[in-house]
């Protein structure tokens, strides 16, 4: 039997696997992600947390058929190299995070962009199977997105996907990357949480922060967001609501240009809100599909927290 | 030499070419679309159509190693067959015009749709040669797109390209379509001139429709746009400057997503209007363009009026 890692490098945690010959995972360990230093002091966060993971799997890293990374940022995969990575601790210029790797845990390290080897994993092993054509959305911090089309991974010059930046209201809200009326500026995560805590200092009532300090979190976490809905917060459903109706304007448009088969809705949020938040997207969707008599299956994602990871296992399969 | 015939069958006009091997025009001929009767009176204006480019051309019809057809609504290819073709008079259900064409011009009839003809002559012959991905953009009556993706055409389940009713504006104007918001309901010239005459209805001074009185046509056609811009008439110079917003938000969203190396941008109004507002669409684009230091290459079409036709003499290449 040969071993694979997979790491999942994200603005707040990594995630670590190794799988098996059928991919099926037989050690995992999660780090939280540095918050200062710079890229060698991720690559060892990294490397730490895939150690834990060969460890509870019995295998040496060294012994692995070898490590794939799905990373943040702009990835140049023949180099091995990562740059623009601003979720990440002085992250200036490129890194070759491929070689730090490789060095540190012995064996051979494969680079592919987040986004697209979760809805690899999701393609290969979850929600995606049999599709040929496929949208992957990732509802989280941000809002990324995955293009999977005539059964190949579409990369367009080097980073298509960018679905959260699809705009959905021209001249609308200030979008965490600057623009204005992205899709991103209603749904993510990081969005929502900028809009919250200024409606909150403004004067609005909610529970949001109140439970995050409860909860001890940093940040408001899909965790908050999940247990603020439940509690009716006023404010945590409006912005939700908005969230859910960006998300069906977006992608039904990306539906319209596209017409895939398959839409695979996964991401932080995306997993703990589930089923019912699901089913809430393809009604914001329908509206807008031009071909509204035969929308695309709109399925949640399968393999969960450990998607990433696992997609990145692949890398190297 | 073998020639082969091309039918590009709009809403208002039929344009037929006959082309030599190296796809060169050797005949051509312009009928307008018949605004009575239903299916078959549009195919014996069709044939007509070509047996005058024929003619031009000193060939028989029968003589022509195939006919090919750009046609609106929904094209089975295989069956030979156009549906929901609602811009064509009383098409009701599905008709099998490669038949019909076929018994009346002696030859081989293929259909395609007449986005995708249109999109593939720029690829194969005009201003795309060279690009492995594309979109085409065709800004006229509706907004139209083509999908090239690895050197292909990108259809989809069966309808993508509807790059039309990417939503630019939730919430926003009324589209013909019937949906709220997509960039045709601001940058159609069918939804440009509904604006126009319910605003000068309403009382507001313009002169497009003396215009369209004086030089006979029946609506506001690219032309009549482009007179009243040059006279600079207030009210068209509001709605040209709303549609090459929402074409510049609703282009660059579909780049977000595809990262296509080069956008063709064609069409009447498209054509018509020319450089100047091809720039003023690039720098539409400019603000919602995530990638914004390497845009893509956004070209006027080459092939003019006769692209949709000789487009479609390339599907019995």
């Amino acid at each position: 039997m040969t071993t694979r890692g997979g790491l999942d490098l994200g603005g707040t945690k990594i995630q670590a696997v190794v799988v098996d010959d059928a991919n099926a995972v037989v050690g995992e360990a999660r780090h939280p992600t540095p918050t200062s230093g710079g890229p060698q002091d991720v690559a060892d966060a990294m490397a730490a947390a895939l150690r834990e993971a060969a460890t509870a799997a019995g295998v040496e890293t060294a012994a692995l058929g070898g490590v794939g990374v799905g990373s943040p940022g702009a990835i140049d995969t023949a180099a091995g190299t990562v740059g623009q990575a601003r979720n990440l601790p002085d992250w200036e210029g490129v890194f070759p995070l491929a070689d730090a790797l490789s060095q540190l845990l012995g064996t051979r390290v494969a680079l592919g962009n987040d986004v697209d080897v979760a809805t690899d994993a999701e393609v290969v092993l979850g929600a995606g199977r049999g599709a040929a054509s496929l949208l992957g959305v990732f509802w989280g911090t941000g809002v990324g997105g995955g293009v999977v089309l005539g059964g190949r991974m579409w990369r367009g010059v080097g980073a298509a996907g960018e679905i959260g930046h699809m705009v959905v209201k021209q001249g609308g809200a200030r979008c965490p990357c600057g623009r204005r009326g992205c899709m991103e500026a209603y749904a993510g995560r990081g969005a929502m949480e900028a809009r919250a805590r200024k409606r909150h200092e403004d004067g609005e009532k909610t529970d949001l922060f109140h439970l995050m300090k409860k909860h001890d979190r940093p940040r408001l976490t899909s965790g908050i967001w999940a247990r603020a809905l439940a509690h009716e917060d006023k404010l945590a459903i409006e912005l939700v609501d908005d969230a859910v109706e960006a998300l069906g304007t977006g992608v039904a448009s990306a539906v319209n240009l596209l017409d895939v088969e398959v839409v695979v809705l996964g991401g932080g949020l995306g997993l703990r809100l589930g089923e019912p938040y699901r089913e809430r997207i393809v009604q914001a969707m329908h509206p807008h599909l031009f071909n509204d008599d035969r929308p695309p299956d709109v399925r949640l994602a399968e393999l969960g927290d450990l998607g990433g990871a696992v997609g990145a296992a692949l890398l190297v399969a």
